[in-house]
Parts: structure tokens; sequence; C-alpha cells
């Protein structure tokens, strides 16, 4: 019996990704952050600015895995709505943290904390502050909600602080196997007859266009090592005999 | 009584998002492409290539908006689920469109039409084809659910290609007004009681890190353009005040 599994979610928060303004930057780096340490990113959502759809979202993720990694919506200004809505969600009142308020303390003078700012020691009952190695002004963690923000280099200061205190489970493991200008196509029934036979990998083919040509990658993705091994072994031998025998060479442009 | 918006949902298919494999970049190009059509996007999920995962999250967003725009999981691979997937949300069958199996003719030589390949001509019963001008492996559309390729090249093409019979409502307009070392906590409340009176708009202050140090900007969206120019107005009047007084020197470092 395998150790069970560590899931996560991330909800990225902020009308700026939805309307273009903004290009995420937080799905790439936690996908790569979660993945390493054992924990499977298994959805991403990204929600406007509204505690409504926070809230929704939230009290969906929260319930069905492991973890869910927030981005955004906490800072000082209006449109900072994400602890009010981790409040509602949870059911619990939002105020004033004392031990924020030091922290903010640090980079901002006293006669500077105005009531904008104090807006970022608002954290629900009962959470945890997760430090801010940026601009001190902390995210919080509250059950299996981690809250951070969405200015990438501060999100992955509060990801890394934070990764110390996460349960993980199982590596997965990750092997590429370049099939270049093979096209997929050739190597698709072999490829499906192979993750039929090992249903605990995941199996994938990946294509990318460069220079208007495909050049194709395959990826076995699995918890055991060995069983990840000789699937790969088997799809190299695959991507071999169809080097070997010339079926490399389809007719497409 | 203003034009009822169009909205949309972008569901991004595929494992290797999830895994960190791949980094995303059909959302920040779809955000721009339907934010610059007055499509206006509401949520983006991301799901692995996992069937019931798809069904589900397609019948939430389908009846929640406008339109669904899908990425990735349509090519010639076991790993490929999208069309079957979209076929149990509609409750129709999924079978081989022979006006796509002639578009894979104009780049496959028949003898190397094998079954795999054939697969990329399977779409939903009552699916129009969405055209490939790339690889020519159309995408497809069924009722409002737009099922487009992950490989952004072709995605790009696919969204150009479909978007003349789109439904398109009143663009949002968007002004940005740079608020630079100005931190937000000078102008939070200034900003907050101007999107008080401006409900109809939306009012957004992003920070960026740059060599170490915030650069803000204030951004303001809306659909009349009257109401986006008086609030813009009133804050370039709350940070010009703020220079000329000097209150953008807050000690933050």
């Amino acid at each position: 019996m395998p150790p069970k599994p560590v899931t996560a979610a991330l909800l990225v928060i902020g009308d700026e990704i939805l309307s273009g303004r903004t290009k995420d930057k937080n799905i790439g780096f936690a996908a790569d952050f979660l993945t390493e340490r054992g924990i499977d990113l298994r959805e991403v959502r990204v929600v406007p600015d509204v505690i409504d759809e926070i809230v929704a979202a939230l009290n969906t993720l929260r319930h069905r895995y492991s973890y869910v990694f927030t981005t955004g919506g906490i800072g000082p200004t209006h449109d900072d709505v994400t602890a009010d809505a981790i409040g509602v969600a949870f059911g619990v009142p939002v105020a004033e943290d004392p031990r924020a308020i030091e922290l903010l303390l640090q980079r901002i003078k006293r006669e500077d904390l105005n009531a904008a700012r104090r807006r970022m020691a608002r954290v629900p009952a009962g959470a945890e502050l997760v430090e801010n190695s940026v601009s001190t002004a902390p995210g919080f963690r509250i059950g299996n909600v981690i809250v951070m923000a969405g200015v990438p280099v501060i999100m992955q200061a509060m990801l890394t602080a934070v990764a110390p205190s996460l349960e993980t489970g199982p590596r997965t493991l990750a092997v590429s196997i370049a099939a270049g200008n093979i096209p997929e196509g050739a190597y698709a029934a072999a490829l499906g007859t192979i993750a039929e036979h090992n249903p605990a990998l995941s199996i994938g083919s990946y294509p990318s266009v460069v220079d208007g040509k495909f050049n194709n990658e395959i990826v076995v993705r699995g918890k055991d090592a060995e069983g990840v091994a000789a699937a790969v072994a088997a799809i190299e031998e695959v991507i071999a005999e169809l080097r070997a025998t010339g079926r490399d060479k389809y007719t497409i442009t």
C-alpha cells in the first residue's frame, strides 16, 4: 500500500490576470515547486477580485485537496479582498493581528501606518502568519489554506517560507524522451499500449512548434521509479525502432 | 440600459501544466484577445487529462458563461481525451468527421493516415470545425464551447479563426496610471473612495517589484468611456497632489 498522495489546488485571485493586464507567473512556479516536493498540483482556478467568487472556489477546493494555495489580493487597497473572502469561507471574523502590525512596523514608520496599511495586518481568526522576507507584510495560513501575495517574488518567498511546515507525499518522478521530428501519429499507437499497461503512470506526448516544424517530447510521470524506468525503456525502444526503420520520416511539413 | 456583456471562461486541459513541465502561454493570450474584442474573461480553470474532471468543469462553466474556450488534448495520442470529454458533457456520440479527415489529408498521405491520426478527426455529433491554419488538424465548436489545441501557435490560429463568428459585447476600456514609487498605502484611501463612487468601474492597484523596489500602477477598467476618464482624472489628481506635497516619499525600502 503506497503512501497517500498529498494534493493541492492553486487559486489565483485577480481581475488583472483575467483582463490580460498581468501575465501570471505564479502557476508555473507553484507547479514546479510543489511537484518537486511531493505535493501534487491537481487543479488551478483564476477568479476575479469578487468575494463571492473567491468564497465559492475556495470552499470547493479546500474540501477536495490537501492544500489550497491562493495568490493575490492581500495588499492595502480596496481591491484587496482576499482576507475578507477567506473569513467568509471559514465563517470566522477577520481582524487586525498585532503580530502582523509588528512586522509592518519593521518597514513602515509608526506615523506612516495608516488605515490602508493596517489592512495588510488583517487576518481571519485562527490564522498563522506566513513570513514575507521581501516586504514583511505577511501572508497567512488557516486550516489547509495558504494565502500568499500575487507579486511573484513575494509569492515565491512566502511559498518557500511555508514549505517546511507542509505535509508531503511521494514525489512524482518525470522522465522526458525526445521524439524530435517523429510525428506523434507514428508512435501514438505503441505509446497508447504502453500507457494502457501502466495505469499507475501518466504518459503524455507534448508537441511544440519550432520554426514551423513540430518537435515532440514524450514524458513519463509516476511515483514508482522502477515502473517509470521500465516504461521509459519501452518507449525508447519504440522511438529507436521508428528511426531505424525510417518510419520517423512521415511526410508532414 | 447598456448592452449585455458577453462573458467567457477558459478551460486549460493538461497534466503538463499542473506538473510544471509546460508553462502555460494560452491564458495570457486569450485574456488579451478576448478583452480586446468585448468578451469578458471571467474565470480560468486548469484541469488534468481526466475525462471526469474535464466534464465536471465544462458543465459548470458552459452554463455560467457565454462561451467556454478549451485548450489542449485534441492530438492523436492516448492522453488526448478532450473530444471524448466534450461528448460526455453534451451527452452526444463522438465520431470521425469526414470534413476533418479531408483536412488531415492536406498534410498527411492517405497511407500514413493511421488510426491514431484519425483520432484527430473525431468530433462530438453536431460540432462545427474550427480551422487550424498551422497544421490543418481542426478544433471544433459545439454549442457555446470552442475546443482548441494546446500548442500556443495553433491555439492562437484557432482563436483567430473562430473570432469572427463570436458574439461580442461592449469592450472594456482600461487606462493605466503610473504611481511609480508612491507606496500603495499612500493613495489607498483616496483610491478606495473613488472606487466606491464608481461601482461600475473596476479600479485596481498593481505593485510589482523592480530591482527590489516597488513600482506601482493603478488601472481603471470599465465599459463607459466617460466614467473611466473621470475616474482617471480624479486618480491623477490624487497622485499629483501626493507628489506635490512630498507624500510620495514614504520611508519604505
